[in-house]
């Protein structure tokens, strides 16, 4: 029966696929990799890889391709998300100008959702995780950049244009910090977890004090880890560091609150494994900082599904597509 | 027949009143007095002279109470708005705790819709105003505060409780100056009407040469009016007030881009009668500090309906909930 959900989660390095019943319950999953060792495949190549990928996993399941009702696919923008089209990407030079969407959706011969990948792991953790039972969720991806997605009464917000919600590039420390994307004082570029750590090695380079010296010197870098491993051992660049990205992050908070008025704003990403002490510096300068008007009671949380969320939310997107045809 | 809708734009001063068709053509209109001249009236007693006032306006446009199947209010917050109730207003302390929705639905025997003045003044300019033809708007009134409104894919975002596109209390300078609601840098401690002759006044009594001194002396106060009239004529100071509120607007309009990725941005109020010389400002800066990862097409724009923006967008509001019943 025509009724299996694939949902895809496309990365610079890996590629993640799951094949779901249509209450997005996993069936199972599999991944590979996004570039072969000696050489960087085309797009083209990618999609025969995947599409095989997904008839080995299918079979596993115990079902066909001609089962599988709707696939939703999530990549790093910027793309056209309405025309389907992969613009551009940094850490997938040859995806250029690539119409994946048609392509996935002839070789798997059903309707393909395709959305940032952001967007995607949002609505996956919105269905699934983190944003279960509430209807007004924010969400956060702390990684080399900040991802964004915005659910509003329920349903994503994408924007006149597909690209909405690039929280990221939130101006919160005007003429402050350069940002890869031309701004200046962009919240990634304080609080992304290559930006933290990036603070950090500025810091211990203009003679600051820290044991975070020992790693740059041994290393030659200093990973967003390393400052989260140093905080809990008390030092103290560390700890400046860190409530940096909290303060910048709790702005960002106090923001899309009186934006869009969630119940929850979720952080996900790498950055999160820090655990509760970053959490509680996020709260606590968001509780220092946000109006006295009314009481808020915005709950600020960790995401709850991991890297599945990807494939969750391509997955759901896939159903919501399906839904939107019938 | 029962196809007429009632708008009411409930300000501190003035209620104004508009009857409609069910395509929102303006059949008639209507002013009163929020407070009478010698005491300050219950919210009871404005209810009571609000509908009878209505009924006179519904039977100048030769029809009866009995065909009004919507009404629409907008009125200042803090409001429960899915309660329907006036929690606080600092223009009309005598509307505490004030159930007004119901109330007023009592009184004209239809559903009445009940939102924020910005949220409903939003929703005119979408319908009727600058916001026509499009799918995505954001939307701020410049007066004694800030207020704003966020159409996305065609709906007023409201957010969890009612309380979204609070977009004057957005921080774009942490740590700056002190808003009244108890947050620091929020836009509207340097952008708002009274924010912006605020810091003239400011400037003037810490000795910056300016002719604005004259008018301090003279009125005791510099009012936003008098900055821009003193900005046509070459003043260095109302120059750089200006320009201070054009960067934190334009500021603002990057940050609401990226959040919700409207066509058109559009600012209303008072304010927007300094004309072309505050919103050729708002642009330069915009231009200047946005991204350069893809060319921005968004219209930063003036609203076009003026004062009527109110009682069309309740109006239009009361058409939803109708819509929404049926």
């Amino acid at each position: 029966m025509k009724n299996i959900l694939i949902g895809i989660d496309l990365g610079g390095t890996n590629i993640k696929v799951g094949c779901f019943d249509s209450n997005l319950k996993l069936l199972g999953k599999t991944s590979i990799a996004t570039r072969l060792r000696r050489a960087d495949m085309g797009p083209q190549t990618v999609v025969e890889r995947l599409s095989a990928e997904i008839g080995r996993l299918v079979g596993r399941c115990g079902l066909k391709t001609e089962d599988i009702a709707a696939a939703g696919i999530g990549t790093p923008g910027p793309a056209d998300y309405k025309a389907g089209i992969i613009i551009n990407s940094t850490n997938m030079p040859a995806f250029k100008n690539f119409p994946i969407r048609q392509l996935l959706s002839d070789k798997l011969n059903c309707p393909v959702a395709f959305d940032n990948d952001a967007n995607v792991a949002c609505l996956g953790e919105f269905v699934a995780g983190a944003g279960k039972n509430i209807t007004d969720m924010v969400f956060f991806t702390l990684g080399t950049g900040i991802g964004g997605g915005i659910i509003s009464g329920g349903k994503l917000i994408r924007g006149s244009s597909g690209n909405a919600a690039e929280l990221g590039h939130v101006i919160i420390y005007p003429g402050g910090r350069q940002c890869n994307c031309g701004q200046r004082g962009c919240v990634e570029a304080y609080a992304s977890a290559n930006n933290t750590a990036k603070r950090a090695k500025e810091a211990v380079e203009n003679g600051e004090q820290s044991g975070l010296k020992k790693i740059l010197e041994q290393k030659g870098e200093i990973r967003c880890e390393d400052v989260y491993e140093y905080l809990k051992n008390g030092d103290a660049l560390a700890k400046r560091i860190t409530d940096e990205t909290a303060e910048a992050l709790a702005i960002l908070c106090i923001n899309m609150l009186h934006t869009t008025d969630p119940q929850r704003i979720v952080f996900a990403g790498g950055m999160i494994a820090a655990g509760d002490i970053l959490l509680d510096r996020i709260k606590y300068y968001f509780n220092k900082e946000i109006w006295k008007l009314k009481k808020e009671t915005v709950e600020i949380c960790f995401a709850t599904l991991g890297e599945d969320a990807g494939i969750i939310g391509a997955a759901a997107m896939a159903r919501e597509k399906l839904k939107a045809k019938r």
